[in-house]
């Protein structure tokens, strides 16, 4: 028995993909990277990342694990994720890391936090750079505001406001750790890049995005801290708004306890 | 006589354009610039900029002017930027700002500095998220070096060891007023980002990039600062380093002094 597995960390645009994972017909990240597997190894891998991250949702530190038998020979993490990368290119995803882990790693299940960036640009004028990368909004928006209201949310709650309709998690309860919003200047004309930083153990479907939907609202002032909490304790999605689009998510980071 | 001369500032992906200037048949920002005023004003309006970016080269705040007859009718720098953009949507142009300006405004030749950035990612994976937008270097780069050489560069020189065989300029003689290179981390598992800035009252054709070409020869360690020294004394392109690629490069900002 020489199957070994193996952690990576990757990398990726998700502009031009469905999402992480392997669907019919469309592309996925996932299926990039078990096919730039095949190429490399003449084997069927299947790859199990930390999140599921949705349509054209972005990564600058996915998680995933898989199984690789690559009888007696020795293979570097170095090696492995050259190789991975070698066969991936020039699509925009990269193996960052990779290292050999403990049979009991579990990408998903053993993550204990992650870390999503959300990425708005506030100006009147449309994007020219960040296309694909950012929300673009042109109300101006109270990011001290934004950052204040959201501080409701900390800790254990019934998420059911921000959960999508399709969420497949049994239970809507999620820990909220941290959640930040801040503020930057972005271009010399008075844009300014507003940034929102969540983490949890996990999250459910379309948490972060429609959290940020809805603290839109208390940016534009329409909203305040209270009627914050009022919808996350109404427990229903029609009390929050809308959906922020997946171009300007960023999962980050995810971490393990070993 | 109701000309107004306006100023505007412009940020743009390079990326999909033949450049700045016009040419036949192929895209071009100064064309979608002028299109999108002709869409405005019916008028064919000959737009002038700072300096003509190279074809994949990308702006956060190139700026031009142009002549608008608008009759007697008011309008101001917000709503003519707002007007451009909507006829340039969908393109990765955006007018950042427009005022008017006095009639001798003139801006390639009013002005009196130029800020120029240049990103490296340097590390050993491709790029993920940030393809067409920085230079991609697997070699380790010293940082430190390549600042510690650059400043050999600073002040006034025959530039012509980094100037292009299809430079127009009739002197090679430029004075390069700031030249810095950091670095920062990029990613969570080494890579590095390195920021090349250079600012000068003007510059000769490609001189940033072969520039930067030349001093990752020094970053490798082929090469010490008495090296680069004597590369640009010998007024002679084929003593530097390679043309680092047009997709690094940003034109941030042009000073005037009005």
């Amino acid at each position: 028995m020489t199957t070994k597995r193996w952690k990576i960390v990757i990398e990726y645009n998700g502009g031009a993909y469905y999402g992480w994972q392997k669907q019919p017909d469309v592309p996925s990240i996932q299926q990039a990277i078990e096919e730039a597997l095949y190429k490399f190894c003449q084997q069927k891998i299947a790859v199990q990342a930390a999140g599921r991250t949705d349509a054209g949702v972005h990564a600058w530190g996915q998680v995933a694990h898989f199984d690789l038998d690559y009888g007696d020979r020795s293979l570097t993490g170095y090696d492995l994720a050259k190789a991975i990368n070698a066969h991936l290119r020039p699509a925009p995803i990269s193996i960052l890391h990779a290292e050999e882990v403990d049979n009991e790693f579990h990408a998903r299940f053993g993550a204990h936090n992650k870390m999503y960036q959300y990425r708005i640009v506030n100006r009147a004028g449309f994007l020219g750079l960040d296309q694909g990368r950012v929300w673009h909004i042109n109300r101006a928006l109270d990011a001290g505001a934004m950052n204040e209201a959201a501080q409701v949310l900390l800790g254990q709650h019934d998420f059911s406001t921000f959960r999508d309709a399709q969420c497949q998690a049994k239970n809507p309860v999620r820990t909220l750790d941290r959640i930040s919003v801040t503020a930057r200047p972005y271009d010399a004309h008075g844009g300014q890049e507003i940034l929102i930083e969540a983490e949890a153990m996990s999250f459910i479907h379309h948490q972060v995005r429609n959290i940020v939907g809805t603290l839109i609202l208390v940016g534009e002032g329409k909203w305040s801290a209270d009627d914050l909490r009022a919808a996350l304790e109404a427990k229903d999605r029609t009390k929050g708004g809308v959906t922020a689009p997946a171009e300007g998510l960023y999962l980050v980071r995810v971490e393990y306890n070993v």
